[in-house]
């Protein structure tokens, strides 16, 4: 089906048109007008594609999303057959921080979108959704390294999935270069031994 | 000096109006005219008051972090003279926190600001020092209480306040109700828990 893989090229093309929107200009500069010229097609050909600015966020989010998950696998495949979980944790919180372009673009992409979800329920429904699933991900990692006796038994695998998932909050401190990419990576290594060992690595 | 006063009280209002349009319509929404209407004012009169969209986001950001602060010092009187370092963690993080309606203004406001600066060098250096100032506040309360024998002598003061301040990444988790306000606050006692003790209160 030529045409259908044509069709999701020129959304894709579009989406990421409006990532560089987000990334080198903000959101508040994100309307269909701005990503058609970005994208170097006209208004009426972007309206082709996506029929409204909501269903060409929530495309452009979820194609994020999925560049996001593509490059955890990528990153997996290097870690073997079997990954230790820690190093899975590692790679899944790394990915989601700003330390290198295409995850800035996906990040900012992504909290622009929370702050839309804000005041559009059908966004807000979807961006729940997708912080659902990759909460459930990272809960069964827990769940399973608390089996596999990679992390101590009495260690709760709801608030420790909660807890892991703060680490994002690195997020404005790396953009407002309030901490180096190092401190970043130090704070995550030191937050996962403590996580995998049940105590302080320094203890 | 009652006019300058009443022009700080005006300026506060402008602020509050801000923060509204930002709370209740979103940062795309966020522009000199919208913010005008939402004060009753001409834009004429906003004007006045601030020179730029620039000026008028500066006024509001730094507004409400004094709110923030404000909100800290009164909680911190209800915990007597000499208030444990725990207790002052929490009660920060807590009003950094969308757990109440001031405390979700100031911190979508925060967040506005943030993408805000990723694209505006003087709104950049502003986020940029407030949020150092921040950081060096809690790093110095670490600081006192590993002196004070409350936080383990081998954990390094810079790397704890870096995962300290990671908690606010609770905060799309909470606003796109993922987990209830109360599995943030466990989360977070959880956390400081273990960073007094030095180890896992349930280990």
């Amino acid at each position: 089906m030529p045409k259908q893989v044509d069709h999701r090229g020129r959304r894709e093309a579009i989406a990421r048109a409006l990532w560089r929107v987000v990334e080198q200009r903000g959101v508040t500069h994100l309307t269909m007008r701005v990503v058609a010229q970005e994208a170097g097609i006209s208004l009426g050909q972007l309206q082709h594609y996506f029929a409204s600015r909501t269903a060409m966020l929530s495309f452009a989010m979820d194609f994020a999303s999925e560049q996001t998950s593509r490059r955890v696998k990528e990153g997996l495949k290097k870690l073997g057959d079997r990954p230790h979980p820690r190093d899975v944790l590692r790679l899944t919180l790394v990915e989601m921080l700003p330390l290198h372009a295409d995850a800035r673009a996906t990040s900012r992409m992504s909290a622009a979108y929370v702050l839309e979800a804000l005041h559009d329920e059908t966004v807000h429904e979807q961006a729940r959704r997708g912080l659902v699933q990759g909460r459930a991900l990272v809960e069964q990692l827990v769940r399973h390294a608390i089996a596999d006796g990679h992390i101590a038994p009495d260690r709760d695998p709801a608030t420790e999935t909660n807890l892991l998932l703060t680490l994002t909050g690195l997020t404005p401190l790396i953009e407002l270069n309030v901490i180096s990419p190092q401190d970043a990576l130090t704070a995550i290594d030191l937050y996962l031994d403590r996580l995998f060992t049940g105590r302080d690595r320094s203890a």
